[in-house]
């Protein structure tokens, strides 16, 4: 047995970045208080949500990794509770900008980081505008509560980001996320699709997924954004451990027996009677129809 | 708008060959009625699951696909009923031997075939006994009704197959299942496992999804097993839209519209935003770890 306490907070986040800091903190130390082992905070929680709107204003919020004053901070309380935190920042490195996650490890150093792979466009999503396509690739991050296999929001609709991570040796995802209405299509509400996918990585690569979305209504640049919230935990059958609501705060804390997952893995057979040679389209973008064909 | 309405039966077959083709064909016949254009009937449905054992009895009831006698008599009720049906046998072809779906088009003609590319084996489900690993690959097959894609049964446990089928142009995914208990491990009920991991595929591929699945006990060579039936449709977010009982037969059918399926796919955006660069992992068994590390 090699229990697990994973959490995921969620929160609304305003312009005042010490306050979402802030709130920030003090659910971490609520899911450390309910044995959490692992906590994830939403994706960007430093301010509202920017690429709602393409501004060159927003481009000054980016901030180098190294002496990163929020990452700092998690570094203290994650070695004073002993946690494993990943956090979510806006990091500028020389002349590019990316979406980045440190993983603190539970002794405060950093365990490693990751640059979102897949970036979105979209209105309310501009994301192309801000981040350039991170190039850390998916790596697995050791830290005292396993190998962990992190990604971020646009991340967790791709099947390949979670099988990679897990195929390299990843115990459980992490997916801190920023989603909500659609201004294009304001009927649209991706909800349950958003939760199906993840429990769809959960149960085909047999891990549990947590995922950590921020709540509330923001507008930024005449843009009226509202996130869904939802947060959740996915066992590694892909079912709902822990589910959070549309609004409000919310701290999840579900355990998790590793061992256990790695034995029905084991037993289930599929990564013994994958057939690489038959992968070739998810090695293009367009399956072979153009410039190959 | 171009609607194409999808359907699954299952049902309970026993050693009448007869008597399972024509319960096959009445619940077919049944689904036409209901409107139906694409007729999924379960896996080797012309026997019991023989697989339950290692018997090398059973290699005799592989027959070659020209001329095989269910799938002419279906070609007969696909051209009469202008259905797209395809038939799960299990073909001999030269010293090999197959699990092979043979879509059968709306005007009785031969659109394609597959064969079986993932092949279980565990206690009760010992395939890799029969069956050689299918060498068709992952390609749609051009229908009266849309671009296919098919996989059987173990097929859908693999996002790669999904991804690789969609990828290459498939506008909705079928497969024909056996799956029940597991004879190791009597206490585990896959099921929910088994929706959710499909209903994955559908969202993060933007397709409906079918799954007909047998139901009922068979004993085989001593080895009891019990099928979950659960047949189901996903539509393109991953929502459960039909689902049949655990027991008994049922036919379901469902209607979707593949123009807006290709139009909320296009919108969403995920196939602009794929990473090829960064999935290397998937073309590897071990993610990299051994020999090639």
């Amino acid at each position: 047995m090699r229990n697990v306490s994973l959490a995921a907070v969620q929160f609304r986040m305003g312009w005042n970045r010490d306050e979402n800091v802030a709130t920030a903190e003090r659910l971490v130390r609520e899911a450390a208080a309910r044995g959490a082992n692992v906590v994830l905070i939403p994706e960007l929680f430093e301010t509202p949500y920017f690429c709602a709107v393409q501004d060159r204003a927003y481009y000054d919020l980016a901030l180098p990794i190294d002496g990163h004053p929020t990452i700092e901070r998690f570094r203290r309380v994650a070695a004073e509770l002993k946690l494993v935190l990943p956090v979510s920042v806006f990091e500028r490195s020389g002349q590019a900008r990316f979406n980045t996650l440190a993983v603190i490890d539970a002794d405060g150093g950093i365990a490693g980081r990751y640059r979102k792979s897949h970036i979105p466009q979209a209105p309310g999503y501009e994301e192309k505008y801000y981040f350039s396509p991170g190039d850390s690739g998916f790596n697995p991050i050791e830290t005292a509560y396993g190998r962990i296999g992190v990604a971020i929001c646009w991340d967790q609709w791709f099947p390949e980001a979670a099988r990679a991570l897990v195929l390299k040796g990843a115990e459980f995802l992490l997916y801190p996320t920023a989603i909500g209405s659609e201004p294009a299509t304001p009927e649209l509400d991706s909800m349950e699709h958003w939760r199906i996918v993840m429990r769809g990585h959960a149960g085909a690569n047999m891990v549990p997924v947590v995922a950590a979305n921020r709540t509330g209504n923001e507008t930024v640049g005449g843009v009226a954004m509202s996130f869904y919230g939802s947060s959740f935990i996915a066992d590694h059958v892909g079912a709902l451990a822990a589910g959070a609501g549309r609004t409000g705060e919310a701290v999840l804390v579900h355990e998790v027996d590793l061992d256990a997952c790695r034995t029905y893995r084991e037993a289930w057979g599929c990564f013994r009677d994958r057939r690489p040679d038959l992968y070739g389209a998810l090695a293009t973008l367009d399956g072979g129809h153009g410039a190959r064909a």
